[in-house]
């Protein structure tokens, strides 16, 4: 079952406002990693309780907060208090079942996006939801799991004096959307060469099993689609907002995110209208295996049921039948039955029935 | 036959102004629960008769009226003329094969929605409409059936003193349609069952039993987008709205429900995409199954067709044949026969037909 | 040839501005029938000459002229002189091929529809084309034919006193429009029962006729769509009108309409849809037949064939086959006959074969 | 090859700006002839040099000038010069290979239409570009052919003295390009007869030619459709355009030809639909003609390889073989023969497979 | 492996802001060619330095700089600092996946398109990515390769003093712009030539290799569409522009690359539906040919199994045949023999399927 349909149906019953941690994958332990950082300083911290973060509130220097794992429901309500975040908010950021979107409040944005990754050569894609909260000076990010994904702009804040150090949280949260985002064009090369050897498969061997796989394709393909067109309207939200958290000089920047996923999004209509015509080709193979069986019974059977009609006839035992006493008889025979054997074979021959 | 398709006709020649209850369900009796609380007190009733209504309207109390079971006109009409409803609102709160539909008034606003309910392991889908008159301190709720779906609504207002009870009757209404537009998500998930289900069926033992189930399916699926569809005009409508009975604060919420609504139309798509996909892969299954069959055929018939007419041969009667007083003849051609079997078999084993 | 096909190319080469009736439908004789009304009086009448309209039109009351017949050409010519109608929308009253459309002018507000009634059980639409003229104190309507369709309004303004008594032309031209469109929700569930039983018939015995059937329906279904859809944008011209002929309160009338033609627009793609779906039934079970064809035939020869090979081999004149002088060998060959035979059959009873 | 595909390649690497005729109908001779009329006095000529056009741009009269054949560039150029049109709108003149377009500009508006005519009953369409040239006293067009396409607008002008003489070039442009659009529905009605003819040979007689003329007509309709549709758009752009060159009164006529524009249209589409359901009937037919084939070949070998067999097995020699020496074996068999074939016939009937 | 789809991927993880030629084509050498001109002098130059392109930008004459080969990251680098060009746009012009699009800043506009070309007769496209930047004086154009496309303007630019010569930079980069877009005529028309060929091929002589190479033209119908399609809105999107860059006489012109665009678009469109046909008949046509083929077999079959079937019986060894001793009975056969053979072949050729 594919992650997006196990579904909000475990919340119904449920009056909103209560928080819980709606999805399949649960951390052990929910980690925060925090940095904060301004155009001449660093500082890389893991924290344990909000209430460290009170110090960096009133700093004027960018502070970037990462929550990874949302079993631990209390910190996400801690910050919905110490950040005034709504509450409708904070139910979204646990409920991991959530369709990409971004939400413009005054002192806050909130946008939620999915991030692909193909899992292996098997094209099982994991979807991992990831909210952003982008305040004044605060970057927040929340994660269902713990990996390296982040990892670029880690380096990229420790190592380079460059844009990102000097510029606001919009320009972080610009950062990490783009990395996130990007996932997408790995998934869409990998999609493309997967593609392309069920291509191959179809025209040489095709088994039901590649119809079966063509088919599994396209319920993948859907899925995709599902988490990855909504990041056009998002995106095109941003580029509306007039929220002042979103500078205009980062507004290029988020606009050549917004290329990419509209890019993205026509690649991935094409696959579906390529996946479309694979199903067309097999159909067409399937019709002419079973005209390739046809011929040769029809081949075999036009030429050999006559003969043994021929054979049949001098089979019959009436008295009376002069050419059964002919001295010629069989091998003139013999030379018939050859003879018809090898003008029906030249007809199918060159009728390309063989 | 579906149930918005046995429709108005019943009404045909008929005045608008006139109010008679059409629909399939008819209960018994017309039963009427009062819901009238405030922040700080609660008060549950079943009532009889409209006059008890009087007093609730002059206090400041948020009163919520749940009419269960639409057979009892007068009811309906008593309610217009107290509340100055519009009688072709009343009409269409009696008759039950609605759209789905927002319409604001000077004074009151009315919902018309269809709560979907799977009624068992068959994909029979029940419809049942809900009207919802919103008044600025009165939420009417008018329901075909009576069932326990209201249930978690009764609970949140006589347990706990949270949100739903400080708020105004927006914010009751706004958690009514969010309890019934939440059963959309249990028949998505009930309907990724079957539709899985399906295919397993397909790959392993397709029936033309399949087909009909397919089409019967895919008729469903168009009867629920139908009910479910409407939803994103109706919010966005509600959204949109500049009735001051809806409070500004409140929009956040309806806008939540909007996107749950956006997220099962976009599920309905995909289901439709995948029933296709199903139809596909059954009609691809027949071909593959005739082909099967087929290639028993042709290697039965290629095998044994020429060495029958090598047997008929022998079985001639001339009275000049060599080969018959041959000594060796008989086995030689046994040997022939055993050699040619296999050869073919081989072949054909080769070729994958066998 | 549908209705509509007919067409333009009657009056093609004619200049604009002259007054023809092309159609199909040709009335013995133009009848005029006339309802002069208001609240307290109400007069029926039949008129031979349009100078008789003269004396309503000075007085207060409603007048509403039905013409039934178009070949008259001269009545419509009088009423638009007298009426001071734009030859356009003379020549469009005249020309029963029009396309559904609303047309406002200063003076007067021009509505063209399409009435559609089903013939008879087999699915053959009559379409009839009602024109509309609402003046500030008249409605006109024209008709190709005379029957009881306005008989509910006729009754409602002789008995009673009500709401259509009591108000203007543009309330008048609403129950018209009303009775007129009502008749589609007739047609749609005559569709539906017609639908059902072309499946139950696919499922049952699918013959090429069944296939003729759907090609027909669907055909049928394209000419409904195309005379109700133009519904939806005549009535939200309707409601977007800012003409003084319809009145502010009247509407909520005309909404009332709007969202019944939207409700049947979409029947009507849905069943579309469900005709799509039967076509891919039938067309998978002429594949299934063909499957069963196959299967016996594959099993009368797999069966049959290798045994007459034998047969043929014992049939053979070699004079050195010891076989033939065993005692027991034709009784033993018997016996392998038949416990060949059982095995096939148990064999293909297997694979579901028979 | 379609006209629309031979296409602009001719002018590929040549500057903007450069005049040259580009198209595939070359007549022999640029043929002129000009109306000059007002409400009192006619004049028709036909002119050699533009020069002569010089007289008629003083006076207060309506001049038309038909330019019959595009060979001629220098003409085009002279008129450009002479009454200042943009040199793209002259290399769009001269272009036959135009997307229909309305162009407003200063002092004239530029129209450019595709006449279509069906050239005999074999649906081959002739496409046949006309530009319009409307300035405040001189409407010009330009066609690439001559014919009597334009002569009801030549007796209307001569005979009468009716609303065409006593109107401005706005409504002598109306009135051309209603006899043009016109000729849409002369080639709707010629589709229609050919499409049911179509229609009633797939039901009868299928062949693979059958097939071959949908597949043809399919791509006709996609053309005639290149043509037709951005009439709409060209149209709604005249009713939208607040040029003084279409008086006010007059836009009433051309929303006259917008809607029948928009009637062909969806004609068309409609088309599109039925020739789809036409493919669907042939492949169905195909697969039913095979079934019967089939179902002949079944019930020939089911009846006759079991016969076959068992006189193959009374045509071998063994020795013991005690039915051979019963007096009664022969007759027997025979009637076996007889009751077996009769009760095979008698069931394959019943299955409705003879 | 379709060009567009190697992508980004390369770049992923890395920062914005970094410049790094992504694409497949590298040129040894990056070459740059200048035009500097006005409308009385004309310089025709190589430069091998950015800095040299100082003193043009003092002078009022227009610049047109082409830099072919993007492998020298630096030149597009000083380019930027000298202009002031954003470094978003410059990764952009090193990025050789991108999208079409148009994109206005203050002091100059940046233009990406795709020119297409056919490589061979076997449908294989080439795609290079051209970027623009037009300044006040200056026009930037940025090749991956280098050919003599831009020959044409070359030349117009020498020889004549016309137009080209005596506007600004907005109409030189029109006629670069309309030099490349006229490429898709060309495309379009051997489109045309290659779809006919295999309609020919699918009618006279299909394979299953026909098969493929419809799927394989419909991929890149899709690729040429993605590039095609963009240009629509790229195009409207300098239409709409009030930049000063582009001069208000020059919208003209570019009106008129919009509108070679969408016919381009529309004829893309129609060869998507004109393919779809192409496979329907096809997969018509393999079943036509199945059909030939049972058709032979069953003839065959029918007409000598019961001939077989009677031969056999008269081979039986039974002592009672009284039909073995009549003198007339193996004659008398014969007769029946070849009359059966004859009705048989008559009633077949009747129902065609000989």
């Amino acid at each position: 079952m594919s992650e997006s349909l196990t579904y909000v149906s475990e919340k119904v019953g449920m009056m909103p406002g209560t928080l819980v941690h709606v999805g399949s994958v649960f951390e052990a332990e929910t980690k925060i990693s925090l940095v904060d950082y301004n155009k001449d300083t660093i500082e890389e911290n893991n924290i344990f309780s909000i209430e460290e973060l009170i110090k960096y509130k009133e700093t004027d220097t960018i502070t970037w907060v990462n929550v990874e794992g949302l079993k631990n429901v209390e910190i996400i309500e801690s910050i919905g208090q110490m950040f005034h975040i709504h509450s409708l908010v904070l139910e979204d950021i646990l409920n991991t079942h959530q369709r990409p979107k971004f939400q413009e409040e005054d002192e806050y944005i909130y946008i939620v996006i999915k991030s692909l990754a193909l899992q292996n050569e098997k094209l099982s894609v994991s979807y991992e939801q990831i909210s952003f909260l982008i305040l004044d000076n605060f970057v927040f990010t929340f994660r269902e799991t713990s990996d390296d994904l982040f990892s670029p702009i880690y380096q990229q804040l420790k190592n380079s004096k460059g844009r990102l150090r000097s510029r606001g949280s919009d320009y972080l949260a610009y950062a990490i959307l783009d990395v996130v985002t990007d996932m997408n064009f790995v998934l869409i090369d990998s999609l493309d060469i997967v593609i392309d050897s069920i291509e191959d498969e179809l025209l040489t061997n095709p088994t039901s099993q590649t119809l079966v796989k063509i088919q599994q394709y396209k319920r993948e393909l859907i899925n995709i689609r599902r988490s990855v067109s909504p990041l056009r309207e998002l995106l095109s939200g941003i580029l509306r907002s007039d929220s002042t958290l979103i500078r205009i000089e980062t507004h290029e920047y988020f606009r050549d995110i917004y290329e990419h996923v509209i890019h993205v999004s026509e690649e991935i209509d094409s696959y579906k209208d390529i996946l479309a015509g694979l199903l067309d080709i097999y159909i067409s193979s399937v019709s002419n295996k079973m005209n390739e069986v046809m011929k040769v019974l029809t081949v075999f059977a036009s030429i050999f049921i006559p003969l043994t009609f021929i054979a049949g006839v001098y089979g019959m035992n009436f008295e009376y039948m002069p050419e059964l006493k002919w001295k010629l008889a069989y091998p003139v025979l013999w030379v018939f039955f050859i003879i018809f054997s090898i003008m029906s074979f030249v007809y199918f021959k060159k009728k390309k029935w063989i």
